[in-house]
């Protein structure tokens, strides 16, 4: 089947007609649409950062993602695909939350994301804080089951408490561990870098069950070498994935919550990104952009570059499905 | 008839329940709609800016203003009204246009106006540059004829050329008056004041047939005098108003193309705003608001202020035909 | 007894010989002491933020604000006198809060601030979101039993709830009359503009037993009229002033989290203040600078001076006191 | 003699055909001349920053000036005069100094302006901190004996010392008395506010014989009755105006060294200056612009529209004595 | 010959005696000068933007640079060269264009450029937008005939169309190729990265006839192979270089109209460029900056550097032809 | 002898039950004390700028630093170190300082800094501007004799004036050695890129007796071959490092007087760093950070890590001796 043959449904506005910087900011410009009949993947906004430990403001982030997607086109280069003669993408704009009381926050986004999997859409979600991953695996465990996690992040995000409280942006993969959101032997986080609490914050993977590439290893094996390691750790089944913009470097996203110096380039980040086709993806969250923080919507359009290069990849293995 | 007896057809998302830094930013959370049925009025971009002098930027204030407007409730205390007990408004997105090129775009803009006037609807347009005036006039005479102005500004915007072309933001009301679109004799400037090339600039408001108050004799004669002013020189005829946000001081609206300092305060700018019920409004647009030059949002809140002043106005209206 | 006889035991810095740069910045670069012997008055800050329903940040706010005070000198020209003279003022640094936990954090900020009253000390409290009023209340409350309330802001934070919550910093003063923490026959709120969700919500000041003096009202009398008012009504008792930063226009306070266009300048603002003598003040907030959107500090620069004329007052009170 | 018997030799280019913000940015555009043969007036630039007590950074104020006044035009509509018809007005540059050396750099700007003064040039001096008053006055006594002084400031910069040491931004009027280049019998002082050392900053004014205006005397008086009193102050001798931008509320001016909040609007600062015709000027300075402070260049334009109301004045002046 | 028998007419002023952020800012301070005699090299600015298709405010790029460009001193060491040993250079400041209308502005553009080019005079541009580079490649031909290019993007800008017109800063190098101004067979592009419309975007270089090396095939044959390969290309005749300042990744230029995340580093382009001695250059522009979007000039600077190497690259040739 | 023996007097709050973004900003918030007993390191504020001879606004540096440092965590993986478990670490404060004379300044520069170098204590010291490096050595030398030195910077400030003065920021080092403070023997300046003002520039380093290891040869050296050179040259005496920010690149560290694009990114710089292990420190300090001109604390806190690295090595070197 060629693309022609059946057009998906739903794709972005024409550039070439109506100028970029014209109509309502969705992603790319893609239709806002609450109808989830011949939808692919849907981008969803859950912007919530009651969970931040340093900085807040991620709750601007969704907004900021999407307006500095903007300047995206269609046709991706780098994996030689055009994402929308493969996929129906929306907008589906954002869910509801509760600024402030996490518990509850946390049912309204395990709610919202819930029809998608049902409708066998794979969402993209732009946060928010990172504490939102969890009930995101907890949607994505409800339709798939145990998942394999990819990680990108400086930080494990895998303490157990801040404040002795359980759920913060620090702590959610530990927490997804302890209910058994995610398989440890399936997952794998990778960057870590920066100062800790203590020697056991590193090892505490280990004693967890994941994997982890620590931004110094990353850094000598280079990015290729990385995304087969993602690769084989997570295997064939369903996947989430992960990815904190403080994985790059804070000279390439200023606008996050706590920033790590001395990290990838953005050029880095997205050959990792393009490594990783073949995977089976359930579900994408892109966290912590904060734009109070960003310059000249510098870590914004990083952002919207993830995003594309996750696109990509759907469109790359939805392509491999039809050929 | 009350407003329970047949509520308008669209009004703003629910703040108390879904946060207002949520969802697609239209102007205060309006539904995105194109058709226009059951529409009373409609938010209109139009970010076209290439008609600008000095600063350039314009084509990016309707997001802005739309973004600063999810602030903003439904009830006006200082007009004792419910918007949308009254109106039924909706967010039209923008008109096409093709920046760099204003013969084209002006055609673009006049021809995406009138089917808004030709059903009935009131258009709130959001700029861009004041050149665009021109043909939103073009597009309101084709449905009322001639109507009277009322034109709020720190530059009467009358001079005949710059590099001796005629479309620029600072010549639309001479062309205006050329065209036969305005009425001189019911119309007014208001606010004129900073530097200007010779005596001669505002002497062209009495040649032109315009009556002027400056921003000298505004302020001797207090808001309420002025819009008394305003009132009785557009009479009970249609009457187009068209605010420019360096009308107000740079200091209350840094973000804009040509400041002029030492101008009036945004309580005063709203204060003659509330003056002016009991006109007959054709059209309003609200123009020259450059985020890029904004500080936290400021000017595009006191735009959408503006705006939310004249919705008030119209509401007022339609309460008043009711009853 | 003269100033001489009995020097108050802590005083900030020379900045003649110390340049007022250099420091660790505490607040007027005042000592930064935990034992509270000797102390008539606290600045404590309480960075808690998660009460906030649009931007988010102000648990930046104490820091901003301290950073800012260097600026000040210890001689009041408005209200002729030394602070130093007659106070001896400390900064007590931050309260511990739990960020993202409402609940929690309240028993902490009342915890926190139960060893100033019992030791007669007058806390100078720098938020953080307004939710923080309650706990302060709660804190004031064991100490002096109900209190009055002068209330200074832009919006009269007592609705019911936010997407069914009760806790929020919208919500503060309808809970504290609730747990009859304030006599609203003694109490009074001031500057109240900008768009509201009903008719219902001003009416509420009413219902609730507040008096409230409206922007419009507030312009209209004048700020000596509008003092004497207060004073009138607070009455003799102890009265606890809670003063939110964007009761001042935000041209003059930009960096804060829900603004509204069209208020008082700092002038007139300070004005008031100053116009507050002879009222005996139990403790004082000043809520909702978020530096994030500030500009060369000056929404931290005027919250600085608004703090600054509060403590003149005390400095005033205890003068007179003396003589 | 009319303006076209003999037209002045310098003015601006031409903004109708030559966009303003083209050309190498010269105050309004002025030619860049150091010959001063047929010149009326020299904008100077005087980046020493060195006396600044805490921010520091106006060395980059005088460009910051002169970019921000490439929007003025040559007709003054409060004043009714076209400037260039009656001044023949360059751009001087900046005058050498050495940043960081406080005797030194005084040396080379007196010597630097005493070329200016002795070809019977008035100097519009743009600052840099206010401790370069002293020199100006310094080259203005070399030319016409001791002056009469009219300072706009929210400081009166009189004290005697900071850090043990004579020439900072805030002792050059103590020393201007004490050198004799100042009558204090035809000096006033207006606008002064903000807390202060202490009770005797104020008295000190009195002390050194100056008039002293205080910002709320200023207030109470109306900008009219207090250019009446500086105009009665300084008589017919030749005077000088130092306008420190602080002297305007940060809320116009932020970018600034040691900003006072609660001051005067621009539009006030601007009645004052207007109403000062009459005056005979030996010299002006307007200082404390930093811009690294400012904001969408607000501070700057201000500061130009200073320049160009004291130009207006100089015009005034040379129009009355034609005629 | 050696520099000292016969000095260069013009070069910039002492930063040893005359602080580097003193004067008026032309380019490295170098004199504004208009006659041509004795002049090697000329920078004009070109201050248009109307062809901008998303972010405008190219208009103030030059300015930027030349204000940036003062902390740059005579020799670079990278390639061993003093230039102003070899070359005389002036600043022309901006050539007059009409802002909003293109083809008028290309025939000022081009009038303006041709007596630089008929005097032997290299012109370096400051532009403005890529549109630009239509008209002074017009004026090389007019000069030169059809000369190389050296095109350094991360774009073709060889699209057909936007919004159905020719000229924009999307199109200059079909229009330049249609026109016959630049021979394909001379001519490379470097740099090209990020989405795009279709795969023809990137055929159509090939297309034209025109050697392209996109972003990924330079990372990998590093930049001496890619100035080799640029070298190669080009040859022995008169060649103009092209530098859109978004060739560089936007964490080193953030201050630009369509950035593209993930490109090489400052260091890379300089080392590009220091590649590329040897070419007989006719020209040289560098566009697309916009200051609005700068972050402490980082951009101007950068793109002050750019040109820097390239007046190094004429300064190591003359010093070739002498010897 | 193991950490738990004898813990170290003085230490960070501990951020999981007391949030960073609380307390009074000390460096880590390490407790503010100026008692040395039982005290290994100081953290010592020198907010002194008068010797910078472009951008000034180093004064605000040492806070941004301290503030920007709260995000660090005690355990350093990269060193596998806890600093704490081996310094005894306090923040000092910053040395009163007289801005604007220098000669003054380094008086009580040199004076501040004795006592804690006759108490052992390692003093880490945050500028300020380079120039203050000079009294800093004065210090050292007083203490310790002749010191090695190792300096990474962009610039090798070994000039010789600036407008006829001998000391800026420009010169410190060419002064030290003249004063016999450093022994060139066993100094090493590493870094040095960008524009200079003759070929003499960079053989002055060969003149004065110091190894330099310019930008293009730290590159192709690679950072570990760098350390090591370092290492050798300054062998086992007392050494100094001085770090000027402007090493790295302005896309990490835009927040500087004199920033040199093109140079190496945060990573490198730490590792750099890292790899200094082994030498004898007798005193460090960080210059030239100008948060003014910063973006999101990005260069504050690079300058922070730089510091942590610093703490790091010394750590490492305590924990070798104890073992």
């Amino acid at each position: 089947m060629t693309p022609a043959e059946s057009a998906p449904r739903y794709g972005p506005a024409d550039a070439l007609n109506y100028p970029r910087f014209e109509g309502i900011p969705t992603f790319m410009r893609l239709p806002h649409v609450l109808d989830l009949t011949g939808v692919d993947v849907a981008i969803v906004g859950v912007p919530f950062d009651t969970g931040a430990t340093y900085r807040d403001g991620a709750r601007f982030g969704p907004q900021a993602v999407r307006t500095a997607s903007r300047l995206l086109r269609p046709y991706n280069p780098a994996l030689n695909v055009n994402i929308f003669d493969y996929l129906s993408v929306i907008d589906y704009s954002d869910l509801p939350i509760a600024p402030g009381f996490i518990v509850e926050s946390f049912a309204k986004i395990e709610d919202g994301l819930r029809p998608l999997y049902e409708a066998g859409v794979v969402p993209i979600v732009i946060g928010g804080d990172h504490s939102i991953v969890l009930p995101e695996l907890r949607a994505a465990y409800a339709a798939h089951g145990t998942v394999g996690l990819a990680h990108f992040d400086s930080h494990s995000d895998t303490w157990d408490r801040y404040w002795d409280q359980k759920y913060t942006h620090g702590t959610p993969f530990r927490r997804a561990i302890e209910e058994g959101l995610i398989d440890p032997a399936r997952s794998i986080q990778v960057g870590m870098r920066g100062s800790i609490y203590s020697a056991d914050d590193l090892e505490d993977a280990e004693r967890l069950g994941l994997e982890m590439i620590t931004h110094r290893e990353m850094t000598d094996l280079g990015m290729p070498a990385v995304a087969e390691r993602v690769r084989r750790r997570v295997g064939s089944g369903q996947t989430f994935l992960s990815f904190d913009i403080d994985f790059i470097d804070p000279s390439c996203a200023p606008g996050t919550g706590t920033p790590e110096v001395g990290g990838p380039l953005t050029r880095e980040a997205l050959q990792l990104m393009r490594g990783l086709t073949g995977i089976h993806f359930a579900g994408f969250d892109l966290v912590e952009i904060l734009p109070q923080y960003d310059v000249a919507e510098l870590t914004a359009m990083t952002g919207a570059n993830v995003i594309y290069e996750f696109l990509s990849l759907l469109a790359v293995q939805r392509s491999q499905q039809r050929s």
